[in-house]
């Protein structure tokens, strides 16, 4: 299913995907979502986040329409489903659809979310908290990359309007309902051997950013009793995050460190290290970091707080996508667009795809086919209920 | 006396200097040795290595030349002594000697070597190593710099052959004793209120990669128990490898590390970090190097035995150097080009200029004015004793 864009941004030493927010990549993902949409003749928006939007019939605020889709970029070295299956997914179903001969009453969607993953500037789910206010359009536009290009130079370079980025409520406001597929980032559908389900709560996390700071020295005539070494409480940080996380039942992870000046004959003099970190209560998150924070400043990246997804559009979703038995209903420890949109009110559920190995951001992240074409059915059957098919043409 | 070249690879931000070998900023600093060569009227040459002679007088194996100099290429964010002191002090003590009417009876070099640091491809004194056999031309062709660019790629772009590059026995048999003079990287000299000292020996001392392999995973998705996340044995051997060295009375020291892919939202699959380890006694390094090894691959990329100055060239510099007392003698922890020279057997020997504060590898290097200057009557002293100088020409 995911063919057709399986050799974008394709890391072929490592199998992993490299498709950060705006890059030579993103833009050619772009491109293949306004030719995916202008094949099914759908009207093709991109709003000031840079988010698009491919509808068919056409959305006001006073009839919103009934949305799916996810993103297309992607974690370094991440696998070819996480976002890609949720956009693909959607196009399929609404092929399914018109194959049905459904007429829906309500306009449908498809979505596809700026830089979900923030492997370029750092803050997830850019798109979906640009466009319902819950990122500040100033502190956006002064992240940088890794090369030290700011959000604003990157936007323009890419000739988008940077200045216009922020809240737009009237993009919000012809979302009526906001429906997200994804692979499953875990073994809950492995372990009760279904291809499908839908999320009940994404858990509340966070991200931070540690520097230790230190003194550069010579590696090899500084004494140990002179060396102010950065490296030290960093390491122990890494590991009292371990054990903290499994005193406390949350996960904490480092997957991020900068290590300046970074040469190998010298102690370095600053060490940048990011934590994430995730639990079932944000007070456990919480003092995760308030216990490690001593020997570093401490910078709070981002903070997503509990979503708890619309139980009545939950278990409504988990009765129409699962066929005779109702779909299990999963947690999740992942962020996605659809938790942003929660958060601001858009009433928002999740389908997942089970994944055989629960192994996600990760080359060997997979999903079968077959379970990939079950995922396009069920979310066929929730758009058609969710639209309110007036007829269908036999 | 370095304002000439102050402004070459200097980052504004921080003060510290970026100089990698093959950059551009190596290829200006290479110009402005050239120029200081042919405005005092020396031979300039540069070998099959990269290396820059500048003679007075013509060198020839039956008639080996007394050398000096250092190199001119930083650790990054380095200082601006550390190397570029020894060039230019070398250009200064030969100027005093013609000043003084100086007829030196053999001829005197001044030497430039390539890549002393080792920050682009990770083996240091890769000029003299190669000048001398003891690093193989097609490891050192091999080896790649953070963009993936080889240094047969890298030297082929600045111009030159490199596959020629490799041991010089014929440049080498020019070399009849070679003097370095470099800024003293403790506080040896601080500690005995002394401008100038004469080095007794480079510790052993060596360079390893440890690559840590686990499975690159989803930060939020996947439990503590199913994690195999290589931060954690890498922040252990971080944490052991000082509590060994503080044991063994070595020093250790991981200054450079690679988090591969680098997601702040994703278990790492590999991490890479670099340990070096230095002390008196090779085995106590060794044994460290064997302690830790346990989780890890680990890959020796230098190894630089202990190297002991010729006694009778060490007692003769510190008696000359030293005026009435003779000059404090002082082992050292940094790896030298002179160290290089003195294994493949070249009567070798280092001159240390007082450092306030010891540091260096950092831009708070430092050395005052007065003892740089009393470096360069100390070096001009021993280039004359040892050049054998006919006459002086009042």
């Amino acid at each position: 299913m995911l063919e057709p864009i399986a050799h974008v941004g394709l890391d072929p030493g490592t199998g992993g995907y490299v498709r950060d927010a705006w890059s030579e990549a993103d833009m050619e993902l772009r491109e293949w979502f306004a030719g995916e949409a202008a094949r099914r003749g759908l009207d093709l928006r991109e709003d000031r986040n840079g988010n698009l939007w491919a509808w068919w019939g056409d959305p006001s605020p006073g009839r919103p329409g009934v949305v799916t889709g996810s993103h297309l970029d992607s974690v370094r070295q991440g696998g070819a489903y996480d976002g890609p299956l949720g956009v693909v997914s959607a196009f399929a179903a609404l092929d399914l659809l018109r194959k049905r001969g459904v007429s829906p009453s309500k306009p449908l969607g498809v979505a596809c979310f700026t830089d979900e993953e923030g492997a370029r500037f750092g803050v997830p789910c850019m798109g979906s908290r640009l466009l319902t206010g819950a990122l500040e359009a100033d502190r956006a536009l002064a992240l940088t990359d890794d090369d030290g290009d700011t959000l604003a130079d990157v936007m323009t370079r890419a000739g988008r309007k940077a200045r216009e980025i922020g809240r737009d409520a009237g993009t919000l406001a012809m979302i009526g309902t906001f429906v997200e597929l994804h692979v499953e980032q875990g073994r809950g559908l492995v372990d009760q051997g279904r291809p499908v389900g839908v999320a009940s709560a994404i858990r509340p996390h966070g991200r931070w950013r540690f520097d230790f700071r230190g003194r550069a020295d010579h590696a090899g005539t500084t004494r140990l009793a002179d060396r102010d070494d950065p490296m030290l409480p960093f390491a122990r940080m890494v590991l009292a995050a371990r054990e903290n996380a499994e005193r406390r039942g949350v996960v904490a992870t480092v997957g991020k460190v900068r290590v300046s000046p970074g040469n190998a004959n010298a102690i370095p003099g600053h060490v940048s290290a990011w934590l994430d970190v995730r639990g079932p209560g944000a007070a456990d998150v919480r003092a995760l970091v308030a216990d490690l924070a001593g020997a570093a400043e401490v910078r709070e990246e981002s903070w997503t707080p509990v979503v708890d997804f619309d139980p009545a559009l939950r278990d409504r979703l988990a009765r129409v996508a699962g066929g005779d038995t109702p779909a299990p209903i999963l947690p999740t420890g992942a962020g996605h667009d659809a938790g942003i949109l929660a958060t601001a009110g858009v009433p928002s559920a999740m389908l997942f795809v089970r994944n055989p190995t629960g192994v996600s951001h990760s080359p060997d992240e997979h999903a079968e086919q077959a379970d990939c074409e079950a995922g396009v059915v069920a979310l066929a059957d929730v758009l058609e209920a969710l639209s309110e098919t007036k007829s269908r043409q036999g």
